[in-house]
């Protein structure tokens, strides 16, 4: 996207390239049919369950004034509203922690001026939402996102990173605090003598480790060995709220003998409870404000407006990184201008606003191209199964193959890439067809086996639509009403479920792949090449890699720190933006310009290191590298690829050759550099060869793979 | 072995046959140096541990006239004994369940007799011993052990399976009675209010699965990614010790506001607290006991002569299984002997007796034989890396390694075995040469990592000796001495450690393999096939193998459910002596010969098939296919590949054909069953080119793969 500051350019380009594809967006949900509840109920926990334990923190911080409802209610309003007339419609809103931070100071700043107090607190916030929005509006009208491709991958998995790091501390403070007596609680309760509390605290430790083990495996559950493949794919779909509900019913197991309170549950009041809805007339209130502290509230509203900038648009990045292959446009300065609509209507609500969430939105696009796969396996593995029943050849198989893929695409947007995607797959189907026997001979059932080849086949694409981010909001609103089912949780159970978020968030962020690098045996690194990885790993110094690693581990661990400051730590996001000039003009200094940009590709450099870097790199590999036995390591492609992905099950890997354990530069394995494309040999490359490429990359035969280099 | 009931001939032979290899038993112990400390520290947890609790069981049964500190000294006294003088010294021996049942039971008989009482029943069981060491000669002198290969895998892997069970039933119970007030406990202890209660048995949980968990990782550890080699290797050796010392170690840390006593710990006396002696001069007493009494000792006697005349015999056969690829003849007769000493030895010092135990003594061997592999391969990697340095081509390389392999060879009494063993190694490491590069040059640094092809060449060898035997059964004695360091533990971490080593003794049992291939689902069999797998997985119809399985875990149930008989239940070795008859006459009527063969080869059947099923197959594939990555996969080797192995990291695999999705018959692929060899195929096979098929097997380059059916 080309940096233009132009008033309204930005937002009148995103609008009109969304408006395009509207209509499919409903369209395309609908089609996807009950399959669609699959990423929707996932969504629906990843947003929801954080929103209710930010509200209980609210609540706890500001008497009482706003709790779980608000959130719930704010995260649904703002959800649904952006599903229906949003930009980009991956992006999942939701009240967050800083949003939770900045509310609190707002608080203890109102409830001790005498001409505020706990009463105007709503009423005076409302002010700092309208600055907000009117700052947002500007930030959105002048085109301030179109910078949005300076914040490199470096930034973006840093802040993904640091939100990981968030998350994983909430969740162990929250299991300690389990055994200590919590506040606003009357320490003569009986579950608090000590020996309940340590009963308390273990059974916690139980639930929530139990809910964290399981819902990490029931997430793999696609590539168990045992059970049939409906069952598998229930579980992978659905396991992680299921492992919700089993063990909210463990809990209650040993329920005879203990007191109630043990273990600890959430804790909200029911929407109908009286005061709940006390704050949703702020508006008369609003007036009453004295001028000063309205000017006043210009000030907090300046830092939100710079974090919510900040936090909207890398949520909304994260959700349409390179790898998805996403068909459709982004929206960053639309997204934007409706943020500030939406933190203006919440303000005037009198509740806290919501913005794009991290990780929740990448998880999002993530189950969805989970979604497109299946759907377009079942499609295809149908229409081969028909041809196959009228003996038709291996090339009019892969011809009506090649039909129904094109029906089942969504309106090209991209017009090339999608071309190139088409042409990949019939290059490959008729390569491997012919690896197999005759392509004019009837296929033979019993040494075809369809549903292997067209997994391999399949590219990763997104089923990019609106309706599970509708759906998903609304059940987040549903929640206000199912409080008192919600009210059954332990929170233990959460605490569990914050650690899952923060792991699951973790595989395919580069920098923690690179920090785990740092961390393997030298001994044991060809392992990573044997797995789908990032050309840096190949063709970049293992010293050059850990020194740019070193670096940006620090920079986390100071954002971290700075996060424990009490207010102006909600402003750890500029430290973030400080990378950008960091990034663009220091770090050129301390690297070589191709291993910055095989280690961190940036859109303003020069093109053909990013035309190698992304597209023609990733896709070959993604597009036919992809899955095999059958979809199950969909993540794998999905997560560990995240960027340019080589799959090396390529002879050179078992060799001893590719074994560059006695290599003094570590990773840095000549053979591999030497096969690796260079910048100039990829001008003039065209998408066959790098399909070709591709294939025998991924052929298990070992046949279509005696090539060049190994004769 | 053949079948000889000429007195004394069985115990003559084993006998002169172990005299042989007597010096080298002590002087290949003590050349491992250091390194025997892990195989020897790993077994003898895996000894004590059980020891200690059945101690604490048979306290309780007989109001503390026997406790731990008895079958402590008795474990260790035994195996003192027959590491010294013992035939098989791969054999551990342990009090074992079966034996506090039937002390139990004679001391409640005792106890209510009037002449005589509890003070005589030590006394009476001791008489008891001399009844059943008399048996056990009869048994021994008559050769009754030379039918024990009528003992099939079927009988073995069902005996063993149900050990696991009872193992893993005590887990159980014992975590849950952690929640419950123990007997001979006064109930009116602050540590046994409900609260204390349950948050003992929620600590117990976390303890237990802790360790469970923890130990199972550990032992995967030389496998892992991270961390530098030595500590890898060190975790994997000491992982299970280290992690029951971990464990002890958190369960102290919440002390401070806890009443002593939670977690619950193992209770023994000290071994010098008055009374504990009372029992070592029960000689004198024995002349006491009414003639009747002596004489009808020879009932339970000829019970437990039953027991442990098939309890050591199967313990012995397991851990001399044919895929250790054993060096040095077994001992069943002469064993046998001295366990009928061993037993009157304890039956006169009051003590109960000791016999072989199982999943110890396979465990023994299997840490033998990792053991063995570290040596060899470190002794090959400097050989290479010497001869590497004097730039000598690949040829010489490993003429060099051929040589210092020869050198490491315990004495062969097997001499045509062995020396098929050294052929193969030639065969395939100058094949592998020729694939990689012309064999005179002189070795690429950068291409060759001598690691890794060593790791490939090594066959499976098991380091026999006697000094791990004698060590670890001094250190249980010294357990003795440890008492109060050993009542430190908690009995949560015991209820984790029978758990592991139930887990611990299933991979490899046949049995179970097939019991998990039943739950596979179809579509995902053709992984087996990708994996070290038994033949009968590509040469038996799914429909044959289910029954078959099936056939056995109805057995194996109705075995499981005798065991819950009060005092019967100690027999149920006669039901599984029982399977020998079912399976001899009964089960080739039901199944075709061939089929058997496959699913439970028996020496007593035809022998080329036998031929084919263990040696002439297993060799190859185990001494190429083996050690890929380091040793890692050792375990994958030894105990996943129990019997006839194949690996089949080939391309048929992979290729749709091999993925017998679509096969009506299941695991039964055409493709195979056509390349296996049959009987007859076999007879004309010499072993060179069984060695090539082998590597074929293996080689990952795809290259030496373009064979016959594939061209």
């Amino acid at each position: 996207m080309e940096e233009t500051f132009v008033p309204f350019r930005g937002i009148k380009k995103d609008f009109e390239a969304r408006l395009k594809c509207y209509k499919q967006d409903w369209t395309g949900g609908f089609k996807a049919g009950i399959r669609i509840l699959a990423p929707t109920t996932y969504i629906f926990f990843a947003s929801a369950i954080p929103v209710i334990s930010f509200g209980e923190q609210l609540e706890r911080n500001t008497d009482g004034i706003l709790t779980a409802v608000q959130t719930l209610a704010s995260t649904a309003l703002c959800g649904i509203i952006h599903s229906l007339v949003g930009g980009q419609p991956l992006l999942i809103l939701g009240v967050a922690e800083p949003t939770v931070l900045m509310y609190t100071f707002l608080f203890n700043f109102a409830k001790d001026r005498a001409d505020l107090g706990p009463k105007l607190f709503l009423a005076w916030s409302g002010w700092v939402c309208v600055w907000t929005s009117f700052l947002l509006f500007l930030l959105a009208i002048l085109g301030a996102c179109s910078i949005i491709n300076r914040f490199t991958r470096i930034a973006g998995e840093l802040f993904g990173l640091l939100i990981a790091m968030l998350f994983m501390q909430q969740a162990i403070k929250g299991l300690v605090d389990e055994f200590h007596i919590p506040e606003r609680e009357n320490p003569g309760l009986p579950q608090f003598v000590p020996s309940w509390r340590f009963a308390n605290g273990m059974f916690a430790i139980v639930l929530s480790f139990g809910l964290l083990l399981t819902a990490l495996k029931s997430r793999k559950a696609r590539s168990w060995r045992y059970g049939t493949g409906w069952l598998r794919g229930l579980i992978a779909d659905y396991g992680v709220p299921l492992m919700v509900l089993i063990w909210t019913g463990v809990s209650y197991i040993p329920a005879g003998n203990i007191p109630n309170g043990i273990p600890r549950r959430l804790f909200s009041p029911n929407p109908w409870s009286p005061g709940a809805y006390e704050n949703w007339t702020v508006i008369k209130e609003m007036l009453q404000v004295p001028v000063l502290f309205i000017l006043g509230a210009s000030i907090p509203a300046t830092m939100i407006a710079v974090l919510y900038y900040f936090d909207h648009s890398v949520a909304s990045q994260l959700a349409q990184q390179k790898e998805f292959n996403l068909r459709k446009p982004p929206s960053f300065h639309y997204d934007l201008l409706l943020l500030g609509f939406l933190t203006l209507l919440c303000g005037l609500l009198g509740i806290p606003p919501a913005n794009g969430v991290i990780p929740q939105s990448p998880m999002h696009t993530k189950s969805l191209a989970t979604l497109k796969h299946q759907l377009l396996r079942n499609r295809l593995v149908a229409t081969a199964k028909h041809s196959m029943k009228d003996n038709s050849s291996l090339g009019q198989l892969y011809g009506n193959m090649q039909e129904a893929y094109q029906q089942m695409q969504t309106p090209l947007i991209y017009q090339q890439q999608s071309m190139r995607g088409l042409k990949e797959l019939k290059d490959s189907t008729i390569q491997l067809a012919s690896s197999l026997e005759d392509i004019d001979a009837p296929v033979d059932k019993a040494v075809f086996d369809i549903e292997k080849e067209i997994d391999d086949l399949l590219p990763v694409e997104v089923k990019e639509q609106r309706l599970s981010n509708l759906l998903q909001s609304i059940m987040v609103g549903g929640c206000v009403a199912a409080m008192p089912f919600l009210r059954k949780i332990p929170t233990s159970v959460l605490w569990g479920y914050f650690a899952f978020m923060a792991i699951e968030s973790l595989p395919g962020n580069q920098f923690w792949e690179r920090i785990l690098l740092l961390f393997t045996a030298p001994s044991r690194r060809y392992k990573v090449l044997d797995e789908y990885h990032a050309t840096f790993v190949e063709t970049v110094p293992f010293r050059t890699i850990a020194i740019f690693t070193l670096f940006q581990a620090a920079y986390l661990l100071v954002c971290f720190g700075i996060t424990w400051i009490p207010i102006a730590g909600v402003l750890f996001p500029l430290m973030i933006m400080l990378l950008v000039p960091v990034r663009q003009y220091i770090m050129p200094k301390l690297f070589k310009g191709v291993h910055l940009t095989d280690l961190d590709a940036a859109e303003y450099e020069e093109s053909p290191a990013l035309a190698y870097n992304t597209a023609t790199d990733v896709d070959p590999a993604m597009k036919t590298g992809s899955f095999a036995e059958s979809g199950e390591n969909l993540d794998e492609i999905i997560t560990r690829s995240r960027g340019e992905v080589k799959h090396t099950r390529s002879p050179k890997v078992k060799t001893p050759a590719g074994t560059p354990a006695s290599d003094s530069r570590g990773m840095h394995c000549p053979r591999y550099t030497a096969h690796n494309p260079s910048v100039s040999e990829l001008k003039e490359q065209s998408p066959r060869t790098s399909g070709r490429g591709a294939l025998s990359l991924k052929a298990p035969e070992g046949l279509s793979v005696i090539d060049p280099d190994l004769k």
